[in-house]
């Protein structure tokens, strides 16, 4: 159980309620996930969240494939257990392998460790060299 | 000035020269760059470092483009200035565009935040709920 | 189960039993939650710990309830879910209206995505530019 | 220097000079801040992230102090030079007094070394215990 | 249940049964973690990750308790649960006592608190005085 | 400079003074370093982080060598270049040679690239299984 209540779409006040719509629609299907009804909590919040969402990993100058590869990788290096679950089956709906994944985890161990690497021995940017 | 001293190559010894040899090589150019001048002060982790990359970073199940841009977005996510401004000139040489950096920073940022709302409200992934 | 094992009060050297003492008053209940019977683990930690919680917790020039939110805030960045519920906990006791722990989550996000945009586009503090 | 060419309110495009004008107004300046002129390389991720910062930072059920005292948290605990200062800046217009600040830096740093002992102990929230 | 699944030593391919045969060595027992099991879903991975661990946690400078230490430091830092806890039960097998392991967690809640005063506050390295 | 006016022995209070002499016997020289100047604009913290240092810092279950590269450690993976410097420098006075110093950061860049791994695939701890 979360930390605060869920609000499920038959309580949930218009405001919520057209978002969870919103949700439906984009994703073909009737249920909300946890995340949103969570968010749900704080309606400015949903709307907010749900906003940028649509509008940031909507097809652009980069696929919408490449914007879950990089969700995924931003959330495994910030943690969030639910977020890398989540996107890890949003981009398998979007066609992603087994192989991708595998060396979507590949690129960030790397980054991971070699930044540490960077920031332990100190190299600065060239703006500060 | 980093923490430790940098090793140039005129003052390698064999190992490090031969890594730098490769990375010569790979990168077409005499230069070698700030990061690998540093890391030479443990050769075994300028070895170590270097094939990772060589390996991880090579054309697979993703290109190298969108590693480039899955390496940035981890090194964003962990702070690693110079990580980000090394990584952000590769992806340039492969034909990064600014629209796909622009992108790349709001999906970036968009995780970000998100992932507080998941980790703040106490989202669980579903093997936990 | 945590990864060493709890102290109960009954089992407790003095000194352990001391600090138990000291927060069973502050906290107003018998009760020692799971945090202070594991960090008991290592009775210096444990001492170390709460005289800090103490001194930094008390009113001052900023209020218990700014403080709660600050630690909440904290936490959330820095992804210790038990950390958050129990200060969620805290906070609410306080008084923590639902619409302050919305407006908090709020913020934190906000800075945290709004942080990784500085961070990735190199923007300095002004004592470097 | 940025990762990214700034840009200077007279060369900026109709949708930027838009919001760099709600900033100006806001802010009871002419000066347009190096984070902004940074993030408007990317046109709609300045849009996004004025209109978020306009809306979470608006007084609710928070003030604006203790909004600013929330994002400096935040900033400090996710490491963002340029956020800290920039927070502070706001933050003492707002009134915050030394003391203030000294508290919220206490606050912030009992917070972060208290979270690792909860994780390195391995402690649990409720809903998992 | 993690987000892949694992790869059990009878199903597995012959480079990835010879990475689960020289960690059954290593570690004097058919045994192979779920860690191991896991990474097994992308066998380069897998690969580079068992000789990394290998050759960095051998004698050296520093001897394998040492390591083990640092090791569980950085994990306490990084927040990964798994990591610490196998990574504590590696260092008890080598013959950590409850002492050495308060200590350890002491001073990595030492470091993460007052590495907050230092960024909040922005004092910098020499080099950037 | 940091974000915050520093205080010189010469300006400081008596309680700030009398921190100072502490630190100043225990280096066995009278500089002040910028960090401990800096940490006097809110005098309770400086007392109580001086406290915790000379507490947790003294000879125990682990040496002061090993203390010290836990600091390091610790500090390379939460990103305080400050304190990344001060400690490196620490570590030198008590000993610590090059080939420990590389060992230690190759160390961290291992636990940093292996953890991503756990947490991206999803790995829980034993208690959660």
């Amino acid at each position: 159980m979360p930390n605060v209540p869920m609000v499920e779409y038959d309580d949930a006040s218009p405001d919520v309620r057209a978002v969870f719509d919103e949700i439906r629609a984009a994703r073909g299907s009737d249920q909300i996930s946890v995340y949103w009804k969570t968010l749900a909590f704080h309606p400015p919040t949903l709307r907010r969240n749900w906003n940028a969402v649509r509008e940031t990993m909507a097809p652009g100058a980069l696929d919408p494939m490449t914007k879950e590869l990089l969700y995924i990788a931003a959330s495994v290096a910030t943690n969030c257990d639910f977020c890398i679950e989540a996107h890890i089956a949003h981009a398998r709906r979007l066609g992603m392998s087994d192989e991708m994944l595998g060396e979507l985890m590949a690129v960030v161990a790397l980054a991971s460790g070699a930044n540490r690497l960077g920031v332990g021995y100190g190299v600065e940017p060239s703006r500060r060299q």
